[in-house]
């Protein structure tokens, strides 16, 4: 029979024709459009058609109705599937039993449910007994229709089910599902119909227009269940899609031995690798393939076995990845002979098989290269330099933080820096730093840790940009953890974890691991570099990294850094033969005393800059001056102040004064940033003079030096001035002295939002602008950095906030601002060079921002600088598309 | 001699006929201008030329020489001076003399300096001896004129020539300078010129238009000496104004008993009665009645001892009184019986007489309402509500801190709100409470004190804003000071103040005085309460107050507030019955826990609304949801820890846990505002029920309420949804319960940057616009209102910044935010209701952006009231004139 005109809400799909087609996906779902294309390409399909996601979202509009007409039109389109099939839905004598699944545009996996054998009754099963002479295959059928059924639409717990099947197997003595004999299977279906009766108070439905009636809307209602919720907050994926249902004709893999039922990937999802990877298992439903309980035979089994079979998947297969020009995922079945696709979509795969895949692709003409670029995730790259976790290994998830700096750590738990760096330096372990919140006094232990554990402090904590900036994995604001430092043991959710024990992070994720897990090392390919090329061909801002030491500075090169955006000086002023001058220079009771200090700081502030500026010879590094408060030089603890004045030769009470005179309620709003220089000018005399005698050093030895100093933290056009004039005076003094020239900028980060305001003020001295969206992000939304973690969960929970916005830059507010500022900069300094430098700078999604905003550049962490070269270039192309 | 055509830079006047005239301040100065115009008003003046600002300023911009062509004009001038006088500059027979003084538009007392007698030299004074037959006179002049010229013109010190002269009066044995015979005078003439030579390294100039030369030069300099650069800063005078010079004719007050010199005010400048008020001294210089050396006699005796001089004088102060439209501030000087005018200008007054002087004007038809509204400060206005330090009274300021409330006070020192409260309840006492910074639990000891001096903090730190509230004298952020609380003294440079020594604050100035400094009452007129209700006929903006009590409120009312624009909620947490309650909701393990606590604490939130709806009848009431982070109720030291553990009932390592778990490093920023009820919705829905359960209770009572609940912190549209979802919901559910409709509004403080960027989504959904630019003020520079005393003293002297941002609303910034979120908000909401509740609403220049802005109403503490009803009308009437 011919199906007639395509209804409203249903498109159909059989013999060869379908009503849909691959680019549907919004209204047929991923599942439902490549389904209706398979069909049109005449790769057998069982019959069947696909409920829209129009209806789904009428559905909801409609107080949980189904809109007017789509009951007629799937009593027509059930007839029209009788009629293809040659089955009668409901026919004892010949049943026609579908599968009712959902499918989102976007694939949501294990988020939605799935009714296989939909159909079955006492009365049909009866039919399908007839059919396939096989008893055991008909009640092992129709009770897993029940058990599917009873959970997924009627919301009987499955545990109901499962110890009903295992009392059945314990009263017949068997340990295998399989090897209950059919009288058992027939006696459990009537237990499972008593089991939905008991917990859902109503009588397993017979009629299979009913059935599908029920299933239809479980799988609408399944759109808005929790776990679907909290997916797509995940992975922001829009509320407003909705799903579409597929009803199919069944095929069953388990109707005897020339029947089987696998899945497999076109390409290697791991490596990337071109040969076909599949599994499969005879006489079984997919169900067993996932569930594990029987071990799937691996696809060249099949090439022996099942010869033509083999041949006919991979030609399938083949044929679908040149027409969807990606790596395909196929789910297949064959019952008796009959070689049926059940599934295609583009395969999920490792960072490393992505980028492997793109690259053949390219290569073999399929795609071209923006395509290439435009479909891996920037993430993915994230992913490839850094170690990961096996796999194939089990763990135990404790605990979850937020994934401050990504790759993978195992280690034994220390809870003080110094430990850290004993147990690694004296003993070679491995260990993790567990801490409340890190300062700067523990850098030493966080480079030695193989990775950092924070029980507070948000994305742009301490913890966090130090531990992306040395690439090093950390979980940060992990709240449900108590750390007792002291007591050397923290504890979650009633768990001790104590010193030594190992832990295992995924800095990617947030999860905090009990154990030691196998990890996989990164490797770096050629097709890995061949993408980072192209990206860089096609990206129009340039890419930078944060760094302050030579290491640094050599790192971010080698992953192709074109300068350096920010070189935070504070972070040399620790260290042990640093911190106690920085400290007299702080306690000194005058500006004598303190240039006095400053003096001994300038040699090896000037020291600093000769690495980095040799390591960035010929590229542009950005000089930030002193930024956080003094009082965070100063120790806060009774006994580290009796040690520190002892050093610095004052009394305890002295030196008590001092920090309690510097304390301040609101640090980050603080004495702090260009304000320091204004009250202590010496100290920017300090700093540029090292900027310069650096700089006019390596000049005479034929180094190219393009230093760029950036005043931080201002907020009116007078403090940049302030602070300009004097590095102007000692620029021009020290090339006097020098008697060489160093062409050199003064410029200013925006992340006072009042700077963005009054940007045309300051940019008429400014020569450049860099956001610091860290400090930006804070003061626009009033939120501590450190102690965000009290109400960011909720928010996100909540819907307040779709992501933290530390880690995506808030387009909206803080975008706003961003938008101000360059084009109030840019109207009194038409070629005003403007970038990024804050966390952002390294997040694809903000780097897209940066690019359609016009900045110049932006700045990252050494290890993010490979995923911004392809975010920029992956916000050009989407601009060019446009 | 015709004067003949007037010259670029110099204006004369003689005779009648002047270039000049009073509407010329810019240009000649207002002591020229004015001497101008009396001069056209044939008013006697002693004939003389004013040197523009403008040569001043060509002064300035040519490296400090003169402009082309002043030299020859004044020479021509001089010239024209002799002539017109008869007399000859360094003519030995008959010398012309000339007083030399700046004059800049903007009267700056004491600022810059004055020479006379100039013209005097050995050889004429020879000239003057025979004119006037008297030596003592001639010789006494002229060593006055070189101690003048020294000091100003040669920068000799002052005190070299007191020495001389003391030693001199020590060796004729007299005690005063008059009892100085002539020859003791001469002689001085020498020794003056000898210091001269000794200090200056120069002789003393002979030649007179030499002498004038320099003089000239003198006054131009001292417009940007070290103390007219501060006075300008301090009140914010441009310094692009520049200075006019004065030359004029010398007249003599000392030429022997006919001769007099003395000042007056047309009306009282102490309480603005209709009366003359004046003092003037026989054969006397200005300057000797200013020194206070002798004692000058009343008016009242004038018009016995000289009545033709003191009808002369009182109908040329009418005249110029009508002339000038205002209280003059005259000066003048009878030569041999010859009356001569030096001087006027508008008489400085006090508050008091400002007001007073204003409205009688009016009311003689002088002015308008209007520009009687415009003529007093609004500042003047707040002086007339406290009491004020006796202008009589010797101080002895020992320290400077912010001026944080006005008024003055004195009392014992005290160093805890116990104390305070100690002292005054029980032993009637009245004392000043000195504290590092006050927290709300030092209320009660806030209350009992005179007045507040705090060594921290800024002008919306804790103790400035409750200190306002209460309309108490209080100083904050006195860094001069060490505060030692435990150990009950305070210190400043070196001066040790301990517990129970009297100190006197005046919240106006900032200044702290040692001792008990008398003190004038506050005293409201009928004049007082005449210029308000003009006002109130003239202003646009609505005033309202910000007020946490029913007293605050009925104050404010009686002040005239029109409501109440915030009311604080959290202040209701503390008192000795509520903050155990708030503890236990705040330690509560558990919703379920936290509900309970919260509804102990219903009844009381409930029964303050229902005072303060009361006292506010009929006026609409903004209600504040809770804003201060939770830890702010919780106690800090060990000791309190463990005496409220006790209370609670719970372990100190559980409270211990619960404040280290809410210890926050940047409270400002943390988990605070709509964060609280978004984590928690449970607190706004207690506060929600008592807002409506009072309403509803006093509606049904007849007594007309009007709640606006106003959801603080907000900067995404989803954080006020979701509050706003919890006050409809509670006000519905309290409304059908209590079976009457109250109607109210919700709507949002605007005190995150981002709220104003995105106000356009704010106001979809909220009904009311309030800036708290306390909150706004800090994130748009990211200066914390605690911790700006670090840097804003130095930021003021080096003029980065014009005034404290926390005290002038920051129009560029902050106002800049503030007109983004007026437009966007009134882009979606029409009518949007907008108005201002941070401490800038009570601030006059802030008050006249708001009213430009086109905000509403401003909302400040209730003793601001008036003030801002005056200045609201300022606003008006200036955009008017426009």
């Amino acid at each position: 029979m011919k199906r007639g005109s395509k209804g409203a809400y249903i498109y159909g799909f059989a013999g060869g024709k379908a009503d849909g087609r691959a680019d549907m996906k919004k209204l047929l779902g991923g599942k439902g459009a490549n389904l209706a294309e398979m069909t049109n390409l005449n790769i057998p399909v069982p019959p069947g058609f696909t409920i829209t996601t129009e209806a789904c979202l009428k559905f909801y509009e409609s107080g949980k109705r189904w809109p007017d007409g789509l009951e007629a039109e799937l009593g027509r389109n059930v007839q029209w599937l009788e009629n293809v099939s040659g089955k009668g839905f409901g026919d004892p004598a010949n049943p026609l039993l579908v599968s009712v699944r959902s499918g989102a545009m976007v694939s949501m996996p294990g988020m939605m449910d799935t009714i296989l054998n939909l159909g079955l009754s006492d009365r049909t099963v009866q039919g399908l007994i007839r059919k396939t002479g096989n008893p055991r295959f008909a009640y092992d059928a129709y009770r897993r229709f029940i058990q599917m059924f009873g959970d997924v639409v009627l919301g009987v717990e499955h545990k109901a089910f499962e110890q009903a099947l295992a009392a059945k197997k314990r009263q017949h003595g068997v340990t295998n599902d399989p090897d209950l004999p059919a009288e058992a299977l027939q006696e459990l279906v009537g237990e499972f119909k008593a089991i939905v009766h008991r917990h859902a108070k109503v009588d397993f439905p017979d009629e299979p227009m009913e059935q599908l009636r029920l299933a239809i809307n479980a799988v609408f209602s399944s759109w808005n269940n929790e776990r679907a919720i909290t997916y797509r907050k995940l992975h922001g994926i829009p509320d407003t899609l909705g799903t579409a249902v597929t009803v199919q004709t069944m095929v069953f893999g388990n109707m005897g031995n020339k029947s089987l039922t696998g899945v497999g990937f076109t390409r290697d999802p791991a490596t990337g690798a071109n040969r076909f990877y599949g599994e499969y298992l005879v006489n079984a439903q997919g169900e067993d393939v996932v569930a594990g309980i029987r071990t799937p035979l691996p696809a060249e089994q099949m090439k022996k076995d099942f010869p033509k079979v083999y041949d006919r998947l991979l030609s399938v297969g083949k044929r679908l990845e040149k027409y969807f020009r990606d790596i395909q995922d196929l789910e297949f079945t064959v019952e008796e002979g009959d070689f049926f696709m059940l599934q295609c979509r583009s395969g999920k795969r490792t960072a490393l098989a992505a980028v492997t895949v793109a690259v053949d692709l390219v290569k073999e003409g399929l795609i071209t290269k923006e395509e290439a670029l435009l479909r891996i995730q920037p993430t993915q790259i994230d992913q490839l330099l850094h170690p990961t976790i096996d796999p194939k290994a089990k763990v135990k998830v404790i605990a979850k933080g937020l994934p401050a700096s990504p790759g993978a750590a195992v280690g034994r738990v220390v809870f003080t820096a110094h430990e850290a760096v004993e147990l690694v330096e004296e003993k070679g372990g491995r260990v993790i730093l567990v801490r409340q919140e890190t300062s700067p006094e523990d850098i030493a232990g966080m480079a030695a840790a193989q990775g950092i554990l924070t029980a507070r402090g948000g994305l742009t904590s301490h913890a966090a940009v130090v531990g992306r900036g040395m690439g090093k994995c950390c979980v940060v604001g992990c709240n449900d953890i108590t750390v007792r430092e002291e007591e050397r043991w923290f504890e979650v959710g009633g768990l001790v974890v104590k010193e030594g024990e190992y832990i295992t992070l995924n800095g990617t994720t947030g999860d905090v691991m009990l154990g030691e897990t196998p990890l996989v090392k990164p490797q770096l390919t050629g097709a890995f570099k061949q993408v980072l090329q192209w990206a860089d061909a096609a990206r129009r801002l340039g890419v930078r990294t944060n760094g302050d030491t030579p290491q640094d500075a050599k790192t971010a090169r080698e992953f192709g850094a074109e300068g350096i955006g920010l070189c935070r000086t504070e972070h040399m002023f620790f260290g042990d033969e640093r911190l106690p001058v920085v400290r007299e220079m702080i306690v000194a009771k005058d500006t004598a005393a303190r240039r006095k200090a400053l003096a001994k700081l300038l040699p090896f502030q000037k020291q600093d800059f000769i690495g980095i500026f040799r390591a960035m010879e010929g590229l542009p590094v950005t000089v930030r001056l002193l930024d956080p408060p003094l009082h965070e030089f100063l120790p806060n603890t009774p006994e580290d102040i009796t040690r520190v004045a002892q050093q610095l030769g004052i009394s305890e009470q002295a030196l008590t004064d001092t920090v309690h005179r510097l304390h301040e309620f609101n640090p980050m709003l603080g004495h702090r940033g260009c304000r320091l220089g204004i009250v202590f000018p010496e100290i920017n005399e300090m700093q540029a003079q090292a900027i310069f005698e650096a700089a006019c050093e390596l000049t005479k030895q034929g180094v190219k030096v393009l230093p760029e100093v950036m005043v931080p933290l201002v907020g009116h056009p007078k403090e940049f001035q302030a602070a300009k004039l004097v590095i102007d005076r000692v620029a021009r003094e020290t090339m006097a002295r020098s008697k060489v020239a160093v062409p050199y900028t003064v410029g200013t980060m925006i992340e006072v939002p009042r700077a963005a305001l009054v940007a045309e003020t300051i940019a008429q001295d400014a020569e450049f602008f860099s956001f610091g969206t860290n400090d930006l992000t804070q003061m626009t939304f009033g939120f501590s950095r450190d102690d965000i973690g009290k109400f960011l969960p909720t928010y996100l929970k909540d819907g307040i906030l779709e992501s933290d916005p530390f880690a995506k830059l808030d387009q909206d507010g803080v975008g706003a601002l961003i938008r101000i500022a360059v084009q109030k900069g840019r109207s009194v300094r038409k070629h005003l060079k403007v970038g990024i430098c804050g966390e952002h700078g390294g997040e694809p999604s903000s780097i897209e921002f940066c690019h359609r905003a016009g900045l110049d550049y932006v700045s990252c962490s050494p290890y993010r600088v490979p995923v911004a070269r392809l975010a920029a270039a992956q916000a050009a192309l989407k601009e060019k598309k446009k």
